[in-house]
């Protein structure tokens, strides 16, 4: 029971190595992730699970729109890296954020360095880089992507910047469509995504409008840029175009970095 | 960075107290744990939510009916302690272990014991007394009650025990229900729920017999005894009789101890 012996207390030796998430941002994403995990890990009993620990601490970290956007001046970087700081004190041995706009990297860059300090290393994913290896890989075709998103990623660019110097085009909402419609959808106090805790079908039908909107510009095929996105797209298409879902993706990246011969095929 | 800074990072200083969820018992009980304590909290945005800790660690807890049943000898509460030790470590004030067949007295109180002589105090909410005492606030007029479990839990009969000293009246299937119906809709390596990751038709097929054995023989409310159960039966009512969820009903008793005035209605 001391502290002396906390270290050799089971979960501090793990086989496979533990996958840690940095919950909260949002909350219902963060369990997505989780669930999302455990979907695309080949398991036929409880025991054959990963070991996942998951922090799930959404008061501690700022919103990153209202940073991205200026609104407010404290970094989330700061929270967030105490979260995964105290996931690889835990034992942690890879980490996720399943929050596509803290990858902006004004927020993620800072948290990049100081993970780099971290006196016990542990491995941070970058779900943006992840979900552009994704769409290399499985759909090499699609060179037209869509992209929704918060206004926060879509302002800073954060999928365009990562796809086009690959030789991507992309395709996002207007500056109208994405304030008035789009991060609505997730931010409105009263219908949106984060408020209402589920999806409403307000919020749902403001991202189908999305959807429609860069389908008729020629989107070959859509990222879900916004961890609270896939809560409403069920469907792996819409109008006939794989919706790319960067929760998924990184779940599968998480389990491929602890344990790859368990990845579901 | 360095350890001694590390309790000074922000996760160590909450407010409201911390939330230690140990998951993996099954791991989508654990995400329906989490689930419903978001689902519970009264909050307009991420940041209102509660601080959650999850620690899902399936592999390192043996399976409590096999221990129960003497299948075999190693005490899940060996491992159910280390993790909780991990999340008092991590400054978790209270937390709740989302396995109903857990709280057999031979793992239980092992585990409450160990839990009492931490060096960081951490409050463990008891799922099935949670449950005896939602029956009697929400139910008072109720007194024959219908109990689906694992075989684990029948065996020891963890609810009747609970219930029949305060009076109530309970049923359960018999041998031949329970081992070939109730337990293989959980258990079963085929289409039991903990090994198909989700409700199979098949599983939810044998839990309604069990619901409808019950309530044949008198129930007039079930508790749904294994956090799996509430994966199957989504609807507050079968055949009439309000089926208690001992998830939900830890969920609101997790969140009750940190921030009452969150709590919904």
């Amino acid at each position: 029971m001391s502290p002396a012996t906390h270290d050799n207390s089971a979960p501090s030796n793990p086989a496979p190595p533990i996958i840690g998430i940095v919950g909260g941002v949002g909350p219902f994403a963060g369990l997505d992730l989780q669930r999302k995990v455990l979907e695309e890990t080949m398991a036929a009993r409880d025991q054959d699970h990963l070991p996942v620990i998951t922090i799930s601490w959404p008061r501690a970290i700022p919103d990153r729109t209202e940073y991205l956007l200026g609104q407010i001046t404290e970094n989330p970087a700061d929270a967030i890296v105490a979260q995964l700081r105290l996931l690889a004190g835990m034992g942690a041995a890879v980490a996720g954020i399943p929050c596509n706009t803290a990858h902006a990297p004004a927020i993620f860059n800072v948290i990049r360095a100081r993970v780099a300090a971290f006196q016990r290393p542990l491995r941070l994913l970058h779900m943006i880089d992840e979900t552009v290896a994704h769409l290399a890989d499985h759909h090499p075709t699609r060179r037209t992507i869509g992209i929704l998103s918060t206004t926060g990623a879509w302002q800073v660019r954060l999928y365009p910047a990562a796809l086009e110097p690959l030789g991507y085009h992309t395709v996002a909402p207007d500056e109208t469509m994405q304030v008035a419609t789009i991060h609505r959808a997730i931010y409105d106090p009263g219908y949106g995504i984060k408020a209402a805790g589920g999806v409403t079908a307000r919020a749902r039908a403001g991202l189908e409008q999305g959807a429609a909107y860069v389908c008729q510009r020629g989107a070959e095929a859509i990222i879900l840029g916004c961890t609270e996105m896939p809560l409403a797209f069920t469907e792996p298409e819409f109008d006939g175009r794989p919706l790319i879902d960067p929760t998924r993706v990184l779940a599968r990246a998480l389990i491929r970095a602890v344990a790859p011969h368990q990845l579901k095929a």
